[in-house]
């Protein structure tokens, strides 16, 4: 029983299927009539016109994503516990060249006005100090909590004030959407690009980066080439995220993992060191606790000494959901 | 009837199957039992100790493996009309963090010692001047052309006596060892590090960076992640490449698309611009010509005013290039 | 008798004499009112409102001028022979963030539209390459040739049409407007942004970034100080380039190194490979001959197996010159 | 009188003598006698073998010197306040290709191996964070405070066990090593590398990066070329570098200051946020109290709300510093 990570999830059927019927003749590289379709299909996703471009790995959609608010001598604020800062292998300072990521405090791996202004304002406005190009957000954050739409629209006009871009990593932006019950645009809120992950709900190995600002794409188109992520069987991962959105699977199987997450999560509301709002749960729990649960055949990360992180999947069973939230009850 | 080119051909039905029999639970990353049997599975072709990184494009191989041989202010001697020069977007400059490629010239695009000589031996040893770091040769060419065995080891033989690694751009490697007819090892050569392509020739995302100094690829396994290339669910791009290599696919496949090259060649020997030692045909005819093909529903590019190419791939029908053969004599 | 290079020449007493009169408390960097006062007095050398930023060598002035105009998938035109692709150790590719030098062929190192059309209008626009994003040509060219106002003119419109940025380096620019006799306001013509040299005309350690766009200068603060060339006694290198236009220094000695080398000119005109239109000269002549003028005391060096380099500079003595002219006439 | 900076001091009577004789005529670059002089000089002042490169900037000098330990991919453990991370733009984002500042808390801006180890050992050692290629400290450091000797050793000792890259930053080195009384061989201790400033002390735009593995030096030759800081005529950076090192300039300018920033911690012990161990002052004190001393004709930084930063220099008078430290006795 699996609750270890939602990033090696097995591959919804239906991406299946459509990966399969994607094996055709057709151009190469984006010239596809599947890639083609994919900014009309995310505009009336978003009900507002974007470009879309598909990139095998979330660092690598964040990256570039950053790319085209961010120039070399910049910086980016982010949290201090966001996944470009701790997880992506220094992706940021690659394809930024350079620029500087900047650290932000915040419960649940969130930011707010107020933390980025204390991040942004001791800056001096001279050529000793890295300026700020961009803002980064995570939906839904590190820790599974989700931003409510004002709460970005907040971010989003500090954004503005200052000169800012906005960019949003939305791995589990699905998650976030399910959580909150709002349109996808409501979810995303004013951002200038999304990096909307599929891959860790259903996908194979494409994710969308998402512009709202058509004039970044254009950059992107390059620079994704640059980096070697210009697939030349691009029809591939055009065929995912069209599966995806097909039928909303992505909202089905964000709310699938969802449910089983708050299932846990009520049967131990009184351990949790975050709220549940999407598919991760953070538990307090002993080491002899952790020891117990795995005897039982439950598999999860440890959380520092005292915590246990569970998440769960477009594909977890309801039976072991069920399970792992008994076990701790039990514990 | 599509000679347009490989890249975009159909995949496998023997990469389908592997890929459907990869989608259970793993670890993920390359931390999957697929992606950890690379080594041996290589070194077990190559006859020779290896270390294999899976990565989704040839240009992320190339670059990958010139990353780890070439220093930010060093250089890569290549052909001309490299595909690292003319085709990767800029992308040697991007991985190299602005390493320069150095042109050589040279029939086929091939180089010769010679011809690397007539690149590096003007270059004073002094600051003002890049140092060449590293050579990178392409099998087969882009011309369509192979390396003889005694070819490349002339090259190393070069490469050691001054210092610079050795890289070799196996997009169509399969091709070419199918039409040396030699061994993998020979067809290689000793160069340090092997581009070594699947995509053209049947799979459908994934290539090898074969590193036959396993302290290279040391450094390449964190350069992957930090340009965004370690896919989540690896073990998708390792189970291609075992499919490859399972009964000799890759040979097989190659073979196919090489006798078809062949055939079409033989029938239009006095208008090749180049010998045939792979799958690719680069056939002198006109505009008018190349109309009449088009008209009998043949697809190909151009190749400037005077010229057209042609490229056959592993589902190159029987058919179609015998009807190609045919159309071409009947000019 | 040293005809080596004007690079290592000594330095002019107005120079001293600024250097020595700079040496007060002022404000570190580029605080002090020297450097305050440049932007106004380049603005009225050229006529036209210019922001200016010193530098402290030709080759940071020129990366950081390019840096301005080209992003990192981007690339410049440029001579093959010219100084940023030959002979700055690959600065252009550091600061540039891998961007790629594009190389024209031009008699005199000299580019032309027809030339710059050679190299751009067969790039395809798309992704697989590199596209141009700015046009660099140097003032006088690296051969001593110089450009003449329509010709700067005829490249500055193909630039503006094709979107490309213009840049001059002007290492000789002063030799040049002094060998054209025109305001520096033609001899620069309509480039956005030019390297004025300095140092090897007289001064000892500072050159001049001139912006015309004062957009451009904005990034290039910033990227001076990330480039660790924002010296904290900034004061004495903007007095060097007051010390230069004051009285125009620069014109006088640029006057004076042309004169020189348009006496030797003159003495072997038969034997030029380039026009002298600056204070370099590249003379045929045998090693025989290179050897009797060294056996007199000339230095210089060796252009090739069948020529010789001479450069005159601010400081090179009237009978020095004539001694080389009555040398090279007597072979 | 001014205790803002030492940063534009003037420049020491020594300096300019020897500017002043290297105006001969000399080979470029770093071809001539002053600059190949170097190696020896500096070997003979720390007792051991190294090589040193002229450079006109310290942030230059620090990211030169952490370029030739540290690959793109890795990062450099430093205190949370060093100059590379507050104040260099960026710098060493550029020179070190994206590698990543780990920022380390301690008193007084220094590191201890407990401090290093906080950072560092909780770093898994694997591909998704980056890891550490070396550290840095500064001497004296950003608060005014020198490292023992024996602090160095066991910093060093920590970076050999971890396989660690040691840089001192010793922009204030020469005020260190006059506080400690010890030799600058045991002022600078085991590191592999040591940016040796000048500039504050009496220079007027040269540091030295000096090299205890020659090796390393190697590379940093390509990379100051590259950088754009190769002067072109760097007799006039070695001149200064021997006249600060003739007849201990250095040594004895360092004192001078040293001596004044005593005196004025003495008048203020209570009031001192870190011990005075250089020639900086961090004394608490009211905004009132702060316009009390400016109203006495005193310059120097406000440092946050309830402090200031007064540092002496080279050139402090004696009357200065007395008045100064009357002045705050009196507040």
């Amino acid at each position: 029983m699996q609750f270890l990570s939602d990033n090696a999830a097995s591959v919804h059927p239906a991406v299946w299927d459509a990966l399969k019927a994607a094996d055709t003749s057709d151009s190469p590289y984006d010239g596809d009539a599947l890639s083609a379709a994919l900014d009309d299909r995310f505009s009336a996703l978003f009900g507002k016109p974007c470009a879309v471009l598909w990139i095998a790995t979330g660092t690598a959609a964040n990256c570039l994503a950053l790319a085209t608010m961010v120039q070399p001598h910049g910086g980016v604020v982010c949290h201090e516990e966001a996944h470009i800062e701790m997880d992506e292998g220094g992706a940021p300072g690659f394809y930024l060249h350079g620029a500087k990521l900047m650290l932000a405090s915040g419960t649940g791996a969130k930011l707010t006005p107020d933390a980025i202004r204390a991040v942004v304002d001791p800056i001096r406005d001279d050529v000793h100090q890295v300026q700020p190009h961009a803002i980064s957000i995570t939906q839904a954050s590190e820790y599974g909590s989700s931003y409510r739409p004002d709460e970005i629209v907040a971010i989003a006009d500090l954004a503005r004030q200052r000169g800012l871009g906005l960019h949003m990593d939305g791995a589990r932006f699905a998650n976030a959407a399910a959580f909150l019950g709002c349109s996808p645009a409501e979810a995303a809120g004013p951002v200038d690009t999304l990096s909307f992950g599929f891959i860790k709900n259903g996908a194979m190995s494409a994710e969308a980066i998402v512009f709202f600002d058509p004039m970044l794409a254009d950059v992107a188109h390059y620079r994704r080439k640059r980096a070697g992520h210009l697939q030349s069987k691009g029809r591939f991962l055009a065929a995912q995220l069209h599966a995806m959105l097909d039928g909303d699977v992505w909202l089905e199987n964000a709310r699938h993992a969802n449910a089983a997450a708050q299932e846990i999560g009520s049967a131990c509301a009184a351990r949790l060191m975050h709220p549940v709002e999407a598919n991760e749960l953070f538990v307090r729990c002993t080491a002899a606790e952790r020891d117990a649960l795995r005897g039982q055949g439950f598999g999860f990360y440890d959380w520092g000494d005292d915590a246990a992180r569970f998440v769960t999947a477009w594909n977890t069973r309801a039976e072991d959901a069920s399970a792992l939230a008994k076990a701790i009850t039990s514990l």
